[in-house]
């Protein structure tokens, strides 16, 4: 009976490209989850720029915004902060909301540093509240089952992880100097932004990462400085140039704790990859792979396939035996990158209604953090970077 | 200006698959397209099971509910009716509507006969209110783009159009006899179910069909009588069955009034398939292949391309370039289904806002229902049948 | 022991692109088979122009030319005489070849007409002699293995058999009319040069066929006179036309005697479509798809696969399981297009070595052109005709 | 005029796998290559093992057999020695046949080390015979279309290249203790195996590699000692175990002198990729993907098509505008595996006719050979290694 559910009730910190994805998932939740224990309320929307904060509002249905997100986290009817804002402020809010006594919803990267980052695990375990970072990739339905399949051992042990990440919307010199590009706002650059999803892949899917080395590039050293937008898309003043200050690609080696050997690469540079969030497994008995932008699929080799009838299977995520299926479509019927937020907020909705902490959190996002820093160090001084050293 | 746009007050007749998606595009419509000239209220949901439709009121978010659905064409705060109940009762529920001057969006196909159908037309065309059958495949954003290609002429004269909509969710003979498989109440099988998608797709981006033959058959001819739910999926009662008294499938050749040569089959019997909704257009300059299950993809080929690097082109169509594209998320994070309502239900609502009449709507229905009757025709008296001798 | 190994001695009448597969396949048979019983001699070569006949004999590697296709017959040293000429000239030689003894190896389709080709089979009846006609693509391994599992009840009964076979290599209006688009050289179009393998595959892995309905058309119906070249490409002379005399594109429903719903399609006409040579078998327990592009896949889906773990598995038909795969290459490592030809030889000359009839023969030649003629029939007379009234 | 082309006359040491793929090179040459220059004469062909060289030869079409290496070079009437022996024996016989004034084809690796390569490469620089290191995929049609499109500008500056190098074949721990899995013999493992295919595709493709940092590892390190067979698949005896003293897998960041960033990864443990030999090069122009098991095919993307019709083309190589693919086949119709050989040894008998020293040579084989002992050095001392540094 959804009429007497609980509500939980939302204060959102920051408005752009992820904003809509959150708001949306709080919208939809209660229309596809029958079974949510907690229903948002979207009570407020917080953002600068009184303008467009207030447009925002208006259009994904918050009740109400505010222009200085300390007043929300000082508000009593709110039970949940999720912020949303560039990487540079994710620090300063948690630690507020969490001493608050909020339940907090971030944005990844975590933070700018590992010691930011630590200082927030800190502050939301010394408060008891819940706190999840939006890794929302874990929770395509393809890759829970990924999971699902791995944790039967039905791969057996693994011994390659290989992840690209492949962007190219940056690849016009006349893209702007978004905060994106400008590290004391964001952190890093593909590495933070695209690689850091792909870490947090191998760790949900493989195990803990034990060293890296690491090369790092930026290839187009200077840009027109432009709209600090948070949006993927910009146009430029090609008047006035500033330096990019983060790397445009990475390429990682790693080694994992169980002996798996990982490679990453991220980048905005692989022109005609718009979103190709992909990975391939490679394990004993089988192997997966998995490419977001054709995200419902998911391919399985079973190595106990009989002869002759072994192949990836191209299986689409869609049927009721899939995670998270069940809520949205029949069978062939696909959904998208909004819905990996939905299965997201649902988790972190369950966390706070039962009273477990749900994943990825920030404990997940300080070890996330602590790889992206080995990996920056070890591109930095060209050598193997022990994750435990950081 | 969200606050101040117009409001226009929905009553939904039926509540199940259709219900959903159409319910799902109403609520989602004004959070992403910003410049939608009216806001749907979703202010009543009829169906004959109270204990049902009340539970889909509250878990889809509708003010209130009915279990008489002449109670909702009655009310004076509804603006448009939408009718997703069994095709055998399209045709009271709409021109009932029609008589009471509400806008009609309905599922399809429009009717279960011809005459039915036509009345229905009339019915709307004489009280002036707009009206739209839920063809929501020419909505997805590559087909919409493909259409684009087509009428810009860049695949030249079409010489070919071949369909398939293939699904496998009834083959497993215990599959229970719902109403999509009993011809009172459906009309037909896989034909109106599937391949009227296909024939509307065929209209929509080639043109008018002048003649076919077909072939029909019904493989499992008797089916465990069981829940006569509007789902997909259901479990059977094995103790009694029942007669299947629609086709399985169906394979047509048609002629198109522009001389295209068109093939098209539709199946639930094709195991593996689970939604495999595609087509293939040859053109003198190019084709284009489009594949529900993998809706984001359009593939291209044009011919005019240099000698040696001429092929299809895989087309992620979530560029900015593309229909409907700018409306969701940044290159590369895909939509999914249920967004086809909703860029049809925001086509819908500009037709009445503005006042034209958006397409595909009952004369589109008309047409798909003559060439239904036709195909049923040639099937069963194994010959050619010309459309318009129906 | 190859040394010692009995030798076959072939005469070749004709010499242009089949003939180029043809002696391929003789010059590679004893390589990768070494179990072959029969080891091939290419004795001798005809044709009617000397330059040409003589510079394909020094390029293939024939000992010998002629000029006259009736002296190769006449020849006692000729164990086997192939056939790789034009349509229309199949039935001369191979009446003329069984007559003198020789074992037949003849290109398809069989003839121009039905009682032509009956007359063939009577006559390699009554001259006890073994013949085979050239539906190479049986003998793809992918298809074999397809046949293979098939034949095991893999896919249990078969619903559909959807076959296109779609090409675009004379879409050019200034391609010229060679041999190939007249009809008294050719007997048919798209219908029996690429259709024909289609129903080929059809006869092989599902059964009969009962009968067809049919549409025919040639899109260009003049084309500039060139050279009758065998090969696919030529340059036309723009200022003298000819009529185009065969189907440009054949589309198909047919129903098999085991109740199978079959459909095909053969097009010149499919702009990107090199070679596109495919179909799509649903049976109650599986599905098989396979497409001559990429000849070496076989996509397979058993509905016995676990829950969730269902989908197409895309098999690479090179490991030692797979039929033909261990006289090649490695797993993995693909073979071709003349392979399929190298395969067909091995089990012709298995037939010849083994005194047993191997298939496609002479049998299938005249059940497909049967099939042929009464495509051609129902296309013309707008009705479905039944095979075993031709 | 094929009958007065010039002989030349082979003699080839080794007689397995490569030895097969090489002996059909030579046969298939003059049938496809009507402009070959050289015919090559299939004269002798060496092994230690008479039986089994016997059968290769006849077998395999060649002349005569030795079981003493020495005696092939001495022959007067051999003009090419060509190696396909285990990597331990390359150096000492092309120094031989060098000195012998023979010119040289010989597999990869060149050597087991550089400085073993390097000396092979002086033999043949001081007795000014031709040299050629069969690095058979850059032969691949798709694969030299690459090139002509990059070395015209058509991608741009390239800023990645990215190469999986995938096979499973030895995946089961039972598998054998062959020669390839004993560093003595081969040098490395998949390093030297297939990396290094991987490496000269970069080299040909991107250009020549500045530093590079590793991991590598062997997973089953202990293994039956089997049959020494050259072929990669054989049954090993359980009761006795040796030693696995190569690497199964390899993953490497590579710095190109030209900026680009590289990553490498070449594995032998990775489930259902039998032969999965892939890179993809991302330029500021286009981005081009390849892929061995389906080596027709060439995927191009370039930035330059208009505006949602951007997008990866799927081209089949086989176009006469594509390099090769008039020697063989109709477009469409695809070759193998072993065309790359037989595209590989027309370069070699051009570069010995006219004069000029084809590519791959020994200096391609010794920059490999640096490369690969670079590769090996930093996996063992964990840090970048500079490629001059070696």
């Amino acid at each position: 009976m959804v009429g007497v559910k609980k509500k939980i009730r939302i204060g959102m910190i920051g408005y752009q490209f992820m904003g809509k994805a959150h708001s949306h998932a709080y919208r939809d939740l209660p229309f596809y989850f029958d079974d949510a224990p907690l229903i948002p309320e979207l009570k407020v929307i917080a953002g600068r720029n009184e303008e467009a904060v207030k447009q925002a509002q208006e259009q994904m249905g918050w009740e109400s915004y505010e222009t200085d997100w300390r007043k929300v986290i000082e508000r009593d009817d709110i039970d949940v902060i999720d912020i949303v804002t560039p990487n540079h402020t994710h620090a300063e809010i948690a630690i507020a909301a969490a001493e608050a006594g909020k339940h907090i919803m971030t944005e990844k990267p975590l933070a700018l540093t590992v010691e930011e980052s630590k200082r927030m695990l800190e502050a939301v375990q010394k408060h008891g509240v819940k706190h999840m970072v939006c890794h929302n990739y874990r929770y395509a339905p393809a890759v829970q089952f990924a999971k699902k399949l791995i944790d039967e051992g039905k791969i057996g042990r693994i011994y390659h992880f290989r992840a690209n990440y492949l962007q190219d919307f940056i690849m016009d010199p006349s893209f702007p100097l978004v905060w994106r590009l400008k590290k004391e706002v964001s952190g890093s650059g593909a590495l933070g932004d695209i690689g850091a999803h792909s870490i947090d892949l191998a760790r949900f899917l493989v195990g803990e990462i034990e060293e890296v080395t690491a090369m790092m590039d930026t290839f187009i050293k200077e840009r027109p400085i432009g709209e600090m937008t948070g949006g993927l898309s910009a146009q430029g003043d090609a008047q006035e140039m500033g330096e990019v200050t983060v790397d445009d690609a990475v390429a990682i080696l790693a080694r994992f704790e169980n002996g798996t050997m990982g490679t990453f690469e991220a980048t905005r540079f692989a022109g005609g990859n718009r979103n190709k969030n992909k990975f391939e497994i490679n394990g004993e008995k089988g192997s997966i792979r998995w490419d977001m932008e054709n995200m419902n699929n998911l391919e399985l080799y079973l190595a106990e396939d009989r002869d002759g009838e072994q192949g990836f299977r191209l299986i689409h995520c869609t049927d009721e035996a899939h995670p998270y299926a069940a809520n949205y479509w029949p069978s062939g019927h696909i959904i998208g990158y909004e819905h990996t937020f939905i299965n997201l907020v649902d988790e972190f909705f369950r966390g706070i209604a039962e009273d477990y902490q749900p994943t990825p959190n920030f404990e997940d996002g300080v070890r996330n953090q602590i790889i992206l820093e080995a990996v920056e160090k070890s591109a930095e001084e060209k050598r193997w970077v022990s994750i435990d050293k950081i």
